[in-house]
């Protein structure tokens, strides 16, 4: 009753773009100068800079959000936005993942009042490299094998896209703050490095599944000879695409994080593959810079 | 040779988001700064503001290019992008439309530098109704019914989309600028007023596709108890989103435009359902705003 924000206030959920601290919308930008409290989600996504970064082009301090933090203790993150504003932002869209839509629900369940500032993801961004957006089918996300974990889920989405003429857009694993088990049986909290899933780590897992099913009667939704585009930091001063077969792509370096990969659809336009071209393995890439 | 902007000159196609003058990036704000020439894109999408607004707000001129100019007489945007900085500026993100993509193309033929600015699009955005992105298909056009020319080739890829437990984006018809042909017979240059094709228009057309094929055997990718959802504006302030049946949202007054259109998948997982729920027909929808 007695604060002044309380009709006002509002919990923000933020699209910061792809690149870095400059790919804010002017929008977002105002809302992050509104808010008391600030939140980085920083498990399913990363931009070219840091926290650090951020605050200090934003001047205010930055709570970076682990998925602990967002998956279980999301009430610290909008709970006060009952009274103040609050911002959780997000690397890319903010409706792009899950969790966003999850802590959304949750706030408005409360009484919040939410407003979504959206941004670049890497889901509109894919259409850089000359694949047209309205012929990508559903998403794939792939995971890092672990040992005898090696799920295949993807294939079955995979070859129903390309069938269909679709493209897929597969998400490649990010491991952040990953606990490390073997020295938390010691009684050390320790995590693992983060770990990035390359373009190569995707083919060879890719290839892998598809191999074994068709041992077994049941592959042929994709081939080493399978048109695809591996890109590394879209929306980066530094992005890289190249264009190839798997087979070609297997051995390509896309240098740093993050790295995306579209399997072509088994009939690709020509004005497609014009575009293609000028990212073919071994050609220039160098005209088109973003 | 004598002009000290000819190594760094560059076209810069640059993405102003969804909603006003305020949705630029500030890396699209830096590089409007830099150019000497701008272009506004005006017949894929329209922002919320006009030509004017954004003008008093970048403090610069700009051009609109209407279908004609982009389509052809492109050169005269890219083509001084050899020796200054000069801009085409899009609704939503760059990378979207085929139009931005051969523009890409002829302005690096002609030897010319490249950036995309990324931003928000209608693909993207479309996933603030809580439908997963990831589950989206293929996306379609719809066109508006012209006397006999009634085309219904988006109906096997909607079929095709819903069978594989994807939801269908619908894009709908834009026509501005397009020629009166009845005055011009009469030798004056004459345009109609600009037309937004409505939710309810989208579905009537869908229905009639739809019903004229089950009559001849052909129907069954969608009826009219499909769940679907409606948007309009999103990324503004008055976005509205109803989800309901296809005979539900028939007469839901969505306001004015742009409006584009959802047709759920099959299956439609619970995660999505609840969200959905706060935007049913007839639901308190003030909750969240955008």
């Amino acid at each position: 009753m007695g604060n002044p924000h309380q009709d006002t206030a509002m919990l923000y959920i933020i699209g910061l773009g792809l690149g870095d601290e400059k790919d804010i919308t002017l929008r977002g930008l105002e809302a992050v100068r509104s808010c008391s409290k600030l939140f980085l989600e920083a498990y399913t996504s990363i931009l070219c800079v840091g926290k650090e970064k951020l605050e200090e082009f934003y001047g205010k301090e930055i709570t970076v959000a682990d998925r602990h933090l967002v998956e279980s203790e999301a009430e610290s993150i909008y709970g006060s936005a009952l009274v103040e504003d609050v911002a959780l932002l997000v690397v890319g869209d903010p409706v792009c993942a899950t969790t966003h839509t999850d802590i959304m629900l949750r706030a408005l369940e409360i009484g919040a009042r939410v407003e979504v500032i959206h941004n670049a993801s890497i889901m509109g961004a894919a259409g850089c490299c000359g694949l047209q957006l309205y012929n990508f089918g559903q998403t794939v996300s792939l995971p890092f094998f672990e040992g005898e974990w090696r799920p295949g889920s993807f294939h079955p989405k995979v070859a129903y896209n390309r069938k269909g003429a679709m493209h897929t857009l597969c998400l490649l694993d990010i491991k952040v703050k990953e606990p490390d088990f073997v020295a938390m049986a010691k009684g050390r909290t320790v995590f693992q490095p983060p770990r990035f899933m390359t373009v190569n780590v995707a083919l060879r897992q890719l290839l892998e599944i598809e191999e074994g099913l068709a041992a077994a009667g049941e592959g042929g939704a994709y081939a080493r000879d399978t048109l695809c585009v591996g890109m590394a930091r879209l929306g980066q001063a530094d992005r890289t695409i190249v264009a190839g077969t798997m087979g070609e792509l297997l051995d390509v370096d896309f240098g740093a994080p993050l790295h995306s990969l579209v399997i072509c659809a088994e009939d690709t336009h020509d004005l497609e593959l014009e575009m293609l071209k000028q990212f073919w393995v071994g050609a220039d890439t160098k005209r088109l810079e973003e």
